[in-house]
């Protein structure tokens, strides 16, 4: 007999962009979906209004028989949340402070709505349908924008004391380094991730250095997009671009130093990794680990599995869609 | 009423030195205590039986009534243990290979006997009787030869999918720089341990900068003195010495990234620190942690407490007496 079907709506609000799905919560399986740019410079009434409508779009083209219904609606967001309150406290990259989003979203869809931080919840959907399916105690680490990590502890996500456990992407790696967007020196974050990348090509390039990129990642930049996209960057390596292979390389070591430092410390069975990034570039998955073995202590860094990340840019709307099936009551069996 | 006393023998087997005491279980008191050096250089044979002097020493000067026994014998040991054979696998420090220490002391005193890593015994020993009384998800740091944690996680310890969690000496706070004992460059432990903060200031001394420090120092180093005793650079910093001052801040800085990057990755709700250095230097404690607070994320940085360990020396003896009890079957109220 076939399972009983079950369908939530889970909301991915990033910075860039923002990603809706009705989602099959009882397989992960996607029935449809709908993404634009977040448009954050638009303001904070914009962005949630923006949300609702796009949220609406990818329920409206699921075309659910008109018997069935989603059970609840569930969101991940880039920024500090108060999960009892479903509201986003502060969410710099979102333009927003203190919205109840939560709120809105119930009085929208009349269902029970989750709300939870973007990386947290992204580990969620990883954990319950993608690479993280068997594990119990693992750190799913995202790259992108910046870098954080969802830290599922015993089969729950742990969020830490002050509910903002993983920020894996502050861990200081380069003590009196670069200079980081939180204000410190050092973070991993401002070696490896997306943005890293970027600036550091950017930079190499108006000093002059050749690179297969040049134009097409100058145009980019111009057009408004704040990072080098990642099919760029890896068709880039593909054509053997020496700049683009020299930066991501040394990214690659500084993120195999952080994975190295977690492992040491937290000793996790398993790591998983995401992030366009990290699906686009073989190089940086596989030199990463490379380091990160060579760099951990040697049971740890013989034992502790890592692996890709298997939902690609559907983590968050996967995790955001169980996130918010919690929220209704439904428990999920856990392998 | 008084409550009922019981007794188990701890024994704390370091590199340097080997500290067994009768301990009070129902209070870490310690009713009796006898110490010497570990001597690891005579070799495997001589470490086994040294430990057992070295308790029955402790054991007699307890004098325990003629009708009052241990209930348990518990070991902290400085390096890699198999917990369920209770034995040391691996202990460069003590120069020990598979050593079946359990069976030994179960052999010797008639009575379980449990053994764990040192600075995981030791953190239990804050957890039950020290510091770390109260909370439940904490780490707790020991600054020695190393740098290594034990971690607290929901009232247990959490040692991790290999048992080898809290390596914190290991996280990579300098990518590139100061080579590690562990074969790595930038380990923390490079930078903040008294082995390290004795190598930056003997090699300042070579070098020609002045220092009260410089003919004790030279001396014990001579004698056979690894690091340079703990009450000698408080002397040091207390009498205005420069290069003293500046090498114990450096080192500060760096404890206070490593504790940062705790703080931002895996957000415990305390973090207690110990070992000699800690007790004895006010400038490294105040230091690490106002740098500490600087590098971490708003949250954590004002909301994480930081605190001295409470058991000062005896942090492990306890721990290992209250290890051996466990082991014994007596359950310890956590409060």
């Amino acid at each position: 007999m076939a399972k009983q079907k079950a369908f939530a709506l889970g909301i991915d609000l990033g910075g860039t962009k923002t990603l809706a799905a009705v989602v099959d919560i009882t397989t992960g399986e996607i029935v449809a979906s709908a993404r634009k740019r977040t448009r954050a410079e638009r303001g904070q009434d914009f962005v949630a209004q923006h949300t609702s409508e796009i949220a609406t779009a990818a329920l409206t083209s699921a075309k659910l028989p008109p018997d069935t219904s989603i059970v609840a609606v569930g969101v991940g967001a880039a920024g500090q949340i108060d999960r009892k309150a479903g509201a986003i406290l502060d969410a710099p990259n979102l333009g927003v402070k203190n919205m109840p989003l939560g709120d809105i979203l119930s009085k929208q869809f009349g269902k029970p709505v989750g709300v939870g931080n973007d990386v947290e919840v992204a580990a969620l959907g990883e954990f319950l349908y993608g690479s993280g399916q068997g594990y119990t105690n693992f750190v799913c680490i995202f790259v992108g924008t910046g870098i954080g990590a969802g830290i599922v502890q015993n089969g729950r996500m742990y969020t830490g004391f002050t509910g903002t456990a993983g920020e894996v992407g502050h861990m200081i790696i380069d003590a009196g380094g670069r200079i980081c967007g939180c204000g410190c020196r050092g973070c991993l974050e401002a070696y490896a991730s997306r943005t890293a990348i970027t600036k550091a090509i950017m930079a190499e390039i108006h000093h002059g250095r050749s690179s297969i990129l040049t134009n097409e990642a100058e145009l980019q930049l111009q057009q408004g997009e704040t990072i080098i996209r990642s099919g760029l960057l890896a068709n880039a390596i593909n054509q053997g671009d020496a700049l683009t292979i020299e930066i991501v390389t040394e990214a690659a070591d500084y993120l195999g130093y952080g994975l190295g430092s977690v492992m040491n410390f937290y000793n996790p069975e398993c790591i998983i990794l995401g992030g366009g990034v990290i699906e686009a570039i073989d190089l940086l998955f596989e030199r990463a680990v490379h380091r990160a073995r060579i760099t951990a202590l040697s049971s740890p860094a013989s034992k502790t599995k890592i692996l890709r990340a298997k939902l690609g840019d559907f983590s968050g709307v996967v995790g955001a869609a169980c996130l918010g099936a919690e929220a209704a009551g439904y428990q999920f069996p856990i392998q």
